[in-house]
């Protein structure tokens, strides 16, 4: 029957997001014999340290005087190995609604269906997005001639290409596109704000000595508006720091403008939010949803400090919290890792011979 | 002059205990520049993982799957040195007084006497003391007849010695005087409560093998009462499990009944407790005194789990909490250790350099 293939997998716990305080949750779910599944927008387990900051150094996570984001991760992952968590990467949660019984429906834009009882959302700071150019009426072009990303670099062959940035996207992909022998763009135009780069300074020559060489030009200024025939981008008009405004010829525009993250999807799930963070109460990082928690970037409380440290031991408590959803009438349980030979079994360890 | 002598050293911050989450206060002050002094009434650092529990592995902390206690209290030593704490060790803090001008007078029974902005009580679950016997009056007996930590092997030469309890340190003290050459008591009595033991495997074969030999002897049953003429203990009144009562001559009582942690002086230091626990909110963690602190397993709070992942992150939001009391009308400042130039000054780590 076409229901049965289309009824989701039923479950006890979803966690939204794989970032270090996500992947702790597992843990902490482990302990309480809860199964997770986790859920990330990413290809990757990981999140921010894994993505933006994979190789640099963290000094303040407890009882670790240094490890890289990577290092981090690495260790977080052979932790709940015991708990066989189950991943479902490259999927990002669309809708979230809650059901008549209680449980949780949710649904990526991927396919994937999944009824929970409770629902973790670990999200950090939400999936991280590209900065927009804030000129109004401008977002028409978007996907057709103007870009966020480079969608192939064969396709501004031939086109009066304007990149905007001072960063090294920007000036890698100038330099890239201005030194190309194949589907060259008949002019590129690197326009930025200052005469100043968040670039590194190799970048930064090689642009200026393309600059040198008339293969390229760089403009300061900042995009304050546009011309169109028809629906058709032609020019963009740049104010200029002496206040002038030009106007630049333009068939395609590529701005990299940094990554913004945004709540995304979360926004619409009926969950009160305050300053773009999900508000929840410290006794277990419950959301104004009951079997909705939040931990980690995502929350906000009184005293909330964004930091990994502070995510593991809201995920601590909010494991507790979600009991009475997963195991409803049944007694919370206290154990602890160090003396439980029941959590011993689970974590796959020999319990030591009791003494004294 | 006298008076100068006696003046308290002027401090920011005083942390009760040296524990796992006393020491990542140093750490979470440290980064907040303010420097901290650690009293704790052990001779060692490292609080109840370096007392309890040294070799016992550790799978909760979060990042590390697995440590020994010991392994935990040397990473967290070696993750604080940079901020060169200042350890006050043998010493209990027995009074705290808060003075007229919003700081704290913290004084130690050894003569300590510090004047401190803001005070951190991270004592675990207090000073742990040996659990006494409930017989009223017994009390009277302590420290001349009635011992719970053996005082000299010496003194129980030639006496009739009744040593109380199943595990491990009264059955090696038993075997220790029932096998002694020199000062050897005229008789020993093993008294337990069952016929069953914490103590080890071993422990148990060769005191058996000494009351075989007669060279001591098993009671089974309780201590219900005692005789004594005028202020001398004579003999114990032993309650057996077929209920009756038998008289047990004994000049002198070594009780072993583990250990039970006490409060002690901080109960009378005027801050609210519940059930033995001082109360915090979760914003600060901070108690019903303001400027003083409270974190780990001394604290209680809606949610609260004596898990020392827990304690670390109260000990961070505690720090800023502090921040008003430290430096009045300094704005609160906040950092990451992966980005922070200032704070990889103050770690004593090199900046990576800057990308992107």
């Amino acid at each position: 029957m076409a229901q049965a293939l289309q009824a989701p997998q039923e479950i006890d716990a979803a966690i939204i997001g794989a970032g270090p305080v996500g992947l702790f949750q597992v843990f902490e779910l482990g302990l309480l014999e809860i199964k997770a599944h986790v859920i990330d927008a990413l290809p990757i387990v990981g999140g921010q340290p894994a993505e933006l900051y994979p190789d640099k150094p963290i000094y303040d996570i407890p009882g670790i005087p240094m490890c890289s984001g990577l290092g981090l991760i690495e260790a977080l992952q052979q932790q709940i190995a015991p708990f066989a968590p189950t991943f479902h990467l490259g999927h990002e949660v669309s809708t979230l609604q809650p059901q008549p019984d209680g449980r949780f429906l949710l649904e990526s834009a991927q396919g994937l269906k999944l009824l929970a009882k409770a629902v973790f959302i670990a999200a950090g700071v939400g999936a991280f997005q590209p900065r927009r150019l804030t000129v109004p009426g401008i977002e028409a072009f978007e996907g057709r001639q103007l870009f966020y990303r480079v969608p192939s670099a064969a396709q501004f062959a031939g086109q009066q290409l304007v990149i905007v940035g001072g960063g090294d996207s920007a000036l890698d992909w100038a330099a890239h596109f201005a030194s190309q022998a194949e589907h060259r763009p008949a002019s590129v135009v690197l326009l930025h704000r200052r005469d100043g780069f968040q670039a590194t300074p190799a970048a930064v020559a090689r642009m200026r000595a393309l600059c040198e060489a008339q293969q390229m030009q760089f403009m300061v200024g900042q995009v304050a508006g546009f011309e169109a025939d028809d629906d058709r981008l032609r020019a963009v008009r740049v104010m200029g720091p002496d206040g002038v405004t030009r106007t630049l010829a333009a068939d395609a525009l590529l701005a990299f403008l940094g990554m913004s993250p945004k709540l995304g999807p979360i926004a619409d799930w009926q969950i009160d939010i305050e300053r773009k963070q999900l508000l929840v109460n410290t006794e277990t990082y419950g959301t104004s949803v009951p079997g909705i928690f939040a931990v980690g970037d995502i929350n906000t409380y009184p005293g909330k400090k964004k930091l990994i440290l502070c995510g593991f031991h809201e995920a601590t408590l909010a494991a507790y919290g979600a009991l009475p959803f997963v195991y409803p009438g049944k007694d919370v349980f206290f154990q602890y890792t160090t003396t439980s030979p029941r959590l011993h079994a689970m974590l796959g360890v020999a319990t030591p011979e009791k003494k004294g």
